[in-house]
């Protein structure tokens, strides 16, 4: 998984400006960033989030196509560009998954929970995914040979090869995915997202974090809600 | 493609009385079919969207992925649930072109044309097509026999799999969508819609033209634009 | 405030529908009204909010600008469509405080709480509003008598004047607008709505409680909070 | 009416950069000035506007209430936080229409075309606006001042009162903003703003003009309309 922040305009400062116009108006203000944490921890907990709003994340990822269409379901504050399939001949790049990735999915629908795959388990998976994958860029290569199109070859592609998009949100859009797609003990509702999806939103809350920290850490205290 | 008619709440009497609320407000209106002609078309053409949007459209819709994937880039005013790779196993149910599929691609990108493949052309395309497909199937069943996550093993799956969903949107967001996944010749602005999601698009436009033939016709009468 | 329902699609059943395509799929599926609660009250429960979209309420609504506004900031899943004061003259409806309505506020920004007025609150509030109202109303007048533009002389009305619009939402987000706009002691959030938005969204839970049944006991039992 | 850009992040590049990953994928690419400019020409014209959602702008405004009431009724990709009359006492500003303010509308509703009133009507427009503006300042004071809550005294106060928000945008939602609330005999759909929100989006207008010259140019030769 390969995330990358392109451009972003994500301040802390801002989130308490936007707030601070529902009760200064138009006067210019002083900045207090004692003040700010206490704000932002209260528009958190109180679930004001439209100050979360102005901002803005633009990441370039790459990632497995069954990846990609778990990311697009997040539609409110999140505009997608991605590599087509129909303009462009797909690379050769497919996910295996690692040795310490969990093959064993136990309980039921909805709250999964994994446990590592035996030695024998990870030699199929290992196997399997090799041998289909090879297959499907055999097939995809023959049918471009013959000169059939790509939109019609692509079609044997397997949802683990990788496509690049970028994505580009806002703070409040931001948690709301991470809220889904992370796991942590911290959070107030439990979520269940798949492994490959983690990885990738571990690296966005990173970003997160690093540009606008008094906001992030109001998120954790909070649950870990988007508000 | 299987596009069926969950639900549908969507009249063209519903769009004027919107409209009306403008110019009337709360008072009570007698219809008059003609007048509703004029003021629906007058809508269209001068891009007053807004009442548009209530009502309300569900379609159950199989699919291959790779239509799914083209559809689901539709946020606004579009709702989905989609079957679920992790939590079942998905069937052998997979996309291969009719005969009449036209397989070859001139033009260049954005404003590809498409004409017939030539029988060697077909040929390939069918049993390469089958090849991949039979090889991920088999490799998808020799993961979950061994125990491995639906999760895991899904990803050989081809974009060619089937998957079902339900989508509801609404008369505006819907019109947004014919406008670039149809293809007509009426058409204000040209469209290149893979033809895959034209077959499910003609679909959805069948039911929208027989229950709202007002707004249907002066969608085509503007040039199949959506307000 | 006049709330009208006018039309509507919105079942409990098509919740479940929708829900049960991911694990499911295509297959047709026996209905099971005690299973439906289960699953109702688990989707909301773990934040599974897609579900809940595939459903629609259009409501009429008279309210005086003040509440309209605060109701139009909710954007996602909501359509509007409201009286134009450039296309029409606006009628003398005016909001006057009926004499239980809290007249005065405790409390810090965001936490308001608030206890009646005395008996001169109460009578400057009338008598005040009663006079600003008259004045604006005559203004109005005066302008539209002159010949000046409806558009122009508008700018005198105040926000206690009724306006009536239409709005379309989805289940979900009639819970979202219910969570912030009523008030309540079972509500996992405070929520610190303004009175008048208040008697609006109590009409409003009144039509949901009676067509969604499961849906509503659900959203109640888990705190009022959307999914 | 005034108009502040507070931050932006915003330019032809990043627009181009992510049209490209359809056709290139993730690879570095070299920059080319003349091929950007057809390429967002290209994308404007055949309405890909997914590109164009990569970008912010925030600005700061303060208008009358019936301005604002207009703006927000725009909410696909636009961010909102607005002075409260809830939290805070407004203040005394007021919307007067300058000499030169066309007063008398002529044609039909949607269609209205405006003419210079005479100086009687301006006379009375002048009088009946400032009376009543007066006598609302007063009666909202007076309320205020027997210790009425805002919220209660604010019902007084007239649209052409002034509000400050802040607003963030994408250059897609911006421009459809602008082909619906400027006025241009450019355009390729008719529009009939509201001189005083002309105001503003004319202001916003130079800005955009200023930070995506590229992309301003190819609006405007492409009719204005958003793709």
């Amino acid at each position: 998984m390969d995330v990358g922040l392109v451009q972003q305009l994500a301040t802390d400062e801002m989130i308490c400006m936007a707030a601070r116009v529902s009760t200064i108006g138009r006067n210019a203000l002083d900045r207090d960033e004692e003040k700010d944490q206490g704000l932002i921890s209260f528009l958190l907990r109180d679930r004001h989030g439209s100050p979360f709003e102005h901002g803005s994340f633009t990441f370039r990822i790459s990632a497995p196509i069954f990846v990609v269409r778990e990311f697009m379901r997040h539609r409110a504050g999140m505009s997608y560009n991605e590599e087509s399939g129909r303009y462009r001949e797909l690379e050769p790049v497919f996910y295996v998954p690692a040795g310490e990735r969990p093959l064993v999915q136990v309980g039921k629908a909805g709250q999964y929970d994994f446990k590592p795959g035996t030695f024998e388990q990870w030699f199929v998976a290992s196997e399997s995914t090799r041998t289909a994958y090879a297959t499907a860029w055999e097939s995809y290569q023959n049918m471009l040979a013959a000169g059939v199109a790509r939109e019609v070859a692509r079609s044997v592609l397997p949802v683990g090869i990788f496509s690049t998009f970028y994505v580009t949100c806002n703070p409040r859009s931001l948690m709301h995915f991470l809220s889904l797609r992370t796991k942590s003990d911290d959070a107030k509702y439990k979520s269940f997202p798949q492994v490959e999806i983690q990885m990738v939103a571990d690296q966005m809350e990173e970003h997160f974090k690093r540009l606008m920290p008094t906001t992030h850490e109001a998120f954790v205290k909070h649950g870990r809600v988007a508000p």
